[in-house]
């Protein structure tokens, strides 16, 4: 079920046999010679969005920008501030919980992300934390790679130039989503060098076309499907298993 | 020309040609009892995806989260506060300024979001104007329906309960877009009534089901896809004379 | 009855009989070469002014610095960012509220306000919406323009030239009510150039001597003491109607 | 030469001549049973004002709202919170500081602000302390009762009973300035307590009817135009030292 | 008792007994050719760390980095905004109060916090003033040389030289505490030249080796054996009498 | 070299031959039955300053305040708000920055700090990021657990039992340099559980008293001793393979 094509009373019934709502969360940002734009935000998109085919699953909008700071030096890539990705997040929660929704879980496809999402987890609680109230919600961040069995397949589909950023297990996931959107490049070197993530400058002039340590010509629209059939599988099982956690406090 | 399906050499490349851009934005938030949450956010995002099948026009993400803090009493409803709005459209902004963009367009799909989007733009432009430097970029706002030509031919479609939420006029372009996400209801009263709008469960109390003066009955996809195609058209000129304003005090 | 001339012991006498406070708001900007640049927040003050004389109205201190960003080009300028208006404005309210004053009427004098106050507005009542609890308040903006019948007049006396900003209305009520600050220069042209507002650098550069629209020479203290007339009275009308509005949620 | 009342061609012909103003800050806050809500602004405004009649001054308009947490609890007490009295005060300088004045002297005429407006000049002092660059101004805040030989004066006029809050010397002030507005009541006791100041409902049990160790019945105007004639010749001196006073780094 | 070699259950236990702690709160920054960079901290540290060994005081940990913008200038400087101060201030006390101290004592060790400090307890106390709700705790910043008796005897000790920064006082402190640390240097002047604080750059020129007014090769350990031996007493007697002081509105 | 015993024309000196700096990070929490409230800054501390004892490291200020909102639940604790956390570290960084320190290494104590630290990063490099200039430094955060070789040995140590939180680890740091605050207690059960981490509350029902997965019995003083000899080797090589990876940008 997805929560922009309902209508406000088909998800008052819905929150009558659920209270759980899943966010695809991304980024907007470069990813090398061949990568789209958009891939960060569009892989736990398509996962979800294949997920709630098949289970009772409510897929809010997807949060298609996040923290991109370091590849601000290529075109195209859109960042928060962690500030305001913080005060964001904490606002499409604080709206979520308004409605009833106590457990609250981010699919999430930027490892950029992380940190900023955990320190707004971290905003939310405090609010509760400092005063000895309940907040009374669960929030759960689940990067897809981290669904259960999914980086191990990416792992034995490309045993060589997975890299960290621009890697063939994304691109594959959009290449089988959006084949129209397929792009070629002649890769040099063919795997991307590997570095620490600073500023703009420093990133562009460590990553020259973007990559970091990936070869994305690997990437295949059919491995791309077998990552998202396994990712979608194991996301179901995950959010089942977060929704029976209790929230104490309460 | 679809930002999130391109890759960063191909935005270096649009820069060469053009340094105008245009961002759908919108609000998740009820639309009566049959109007989808999304509403706000895939009209603009329809009419602007739409325009660039047609014209070399670069439409960036969607903003899909606006300012709809008077609809939160109903589920679904997610909304950022206007500190939040006014932070996060800064930092779009402020990414892609950084790519040379100096023509910002924002086609919008939300009366509630106007006043906050038109704060956030001298928010940004006041850091230049305090210290007398150019900030080089000039923003726009416009609203699909502004679009010329457009309220009128929804007059001419829906001369009785237009009205101003979940208006037939919106249901009808999400209906001829969505054609499998068309919902059905009773409306009573048949038109929605109208007040003014302040805090959330005000709003609920004075429009029980969420409409304003509309009555979405009269929707229809095909009105729907005769108001996409002069907004389309509309669009593309409007752009293009934004594009050639020029921004003093570079 | 003005606040800041009274006690406390008064305002709580006041409190017993209304719970309903106006508060003129403007800014402090250029207004051309004969404008003064308090105009902006002495034509509401001036006409609320005029209004407790005759009415059992209380009229709190003069909000006199706004959102003039565009403006800054010119010295004398004095502006807030949005931001810092938002949360001024929240304090004021907040403080208000406090009080126990449920109606709270902002008098405009300041086009360029009116989009940053309108976000105010929002961010207050955000912070029940998210939380589902009443606000208690019900916050209103009107322009002195736009009271019943003040524009109509403002066309009747100055059909051409009338322009928006520096106009001839304005600077008519500052010429009534302050005599000795009257005036004089020679416009060139003698109706100004109009165009979009953006930053301060490009303002100045589209509109040289800072009016925009406008033949401020058309100005005469008779006139302005016309339009205070007239919006003194619509103002205690519509005070009146506001306060009989109901709050729902209490 | 009050700035309001002038226009932008004449503040650009006074910063031929000067790039020093002076703005009149103070607070609109509870004074006791009879004190005047608006007496900590109109104080520095009537002093400042007197002084441009006979000095070559510029007056900016009035701060009417500075920090005034511990009188809420008294109908009609405005307050900002002092974060947003950081933010004010900031943008109120930068506005100034654009236009070329680099002396901005803050006539104060609230205890309270005090601690909050020498932090606002540390918010914008540290903008470029962090990175060695010059801000190029100085800001002066003086307290209109520190002006050289007017404590001297009150404390003779008043040995006894004088205070800390409504004091009979800020009222007696507001009574040479506004003798239609004088009040009258019993006090009991006849001088105020004293004692520490923190959140509204402790001062308020503290300081039953507000005044802290004063006794506003030993006001009278003659008393007020002898502070006003004494404090308007030092606030001229004042300012000339301060305009002769180097800002170095420039 | 240190709360930072506490466990959580002795904090417990001693919440039985009482609800006061102490912070000591300083600065980071310059204190001329010979003075610790530390000094502003360590001495209240010093002071407080005394006091626990012959009363039952809780001190918490220090507070060690203030408002120095001023002093920026001299490398080993570090500074906090005020904003951020008021921010870190805020959650310290928010932290202790939901534990259930109601009387939290800040003994400063830097001219340069004062204002900050006030500011950030206004910041804290107005969150319960704007509604009308008690706080229920309060708080008290106490500079270590305004216990009683101390600056007294500072002047006793140092007649001529004593000055505002960099003082023989607080070096004596240090050194009585750090004799391994004590530094020598010429001073030239003997004396320090005075003037106001504005920013760093401004502040360097106007006092080239960081002292203000003093002469700190009068600082001798002795001299700080003295200070701390007669602050460690005052300081047992403020808690005691602060302790003692109601809350009222609980 | 400590910062805070040094003069700053020692720091002035310091800089000369390097700019590269070390802040010992931590957290003031709960740390079980028998943990210091201190031991998350206490630990990073203990090791930075032995470690310039025998290296040319300049150690600056301990920062003692972390992200430990889920530890409110527990007397004793005090948490910095992730966005207060993020604007301290900031402040100290722009601080350093200003001085010409370019490599700012945080020694870091506490998991919970890791999230909100690396966003304070970003925070910092996305000032320039967004407009395509050189920010000039490189930041790197460093738990002291992850120096090459200490976690193996812990795990040597304690290769049961050693858990997340109140490990045997840190508490055996902690004893080893201070013996004189070694607490004792009955652990029940022996072994404390696991789970996730949320909201205070949640915390305090899920881990009663406050450790999760760990033995702190089986800390002794001497394995306190071994950890932190091969931790401050690391450490300082560490510091140098820091000190020599270039900034580019610059």
């Amino acid at each position: 079920m997805l929560l922009h094509l309902s209508t406000w009373p088909e998800i008052e019934a819905f929150l009558e046999r659920s209270r759980t709502i899943v966010i695809p969360i991304g980024s907007n940002e470069q990813h090398g010679p061949t990568g789209l734009l958009g891939t960060d935000w569009l892989c736990p998109e398509i996962i979800a969005h294949e997920a709630q085919k098949t289970a009772d699953i409510l897929v809010g909008p997807t949060f298609n920008i996040g923290m991109a700071q370091h590849h601000l030096g290529f075109p195209g890539t859109i960042s928060l501030r962690p500030s305001t990705f913080i005060a964001a997040i904490g606002d499409w929660v604080r709206s979520l919980a308004g409605h009833g929704f106590d457990h609250i879980y981010f699919l999430n496809g930027h490892g950029g992300n992380i940190a900023t999402i955990e320190a707004a987890f971290s905003e939310l609680y405090v609010e509760a934390s400092f005063v000895g109230r309940p907040r009374g919600f669960a929030l759960k961040l689940r990067s897809w790679w981290d669904l259960p069995g999914v980086s191990e397949l990416a792992q034995r589909q490309f045993p060589v130039g997975h890299g960290s950023h621009a890697t063939p297990s994304e691109i594959a996931i959009t290449q089988w989503a959006y084949p129209d959107a397929i792009k070629h490049a002649n890769y040099a070197p063919q795997i991307a060098p590997t570095g620490p993530i600073r500023e703009a400058l420093d990133f562009r002039k460590r990553f020259p076309d973007g990559r970091m340590g990936s070869d994305p010509g690997l990437a295949t629209p059919d491995k791309g499907g077998e990552l998202v059939a396994l990712a979608t599988a194991a996301l179901i099982a995950d959010i089942a298993a977060f929704a029976a956690d209790p929230v104490f406090g309460l």
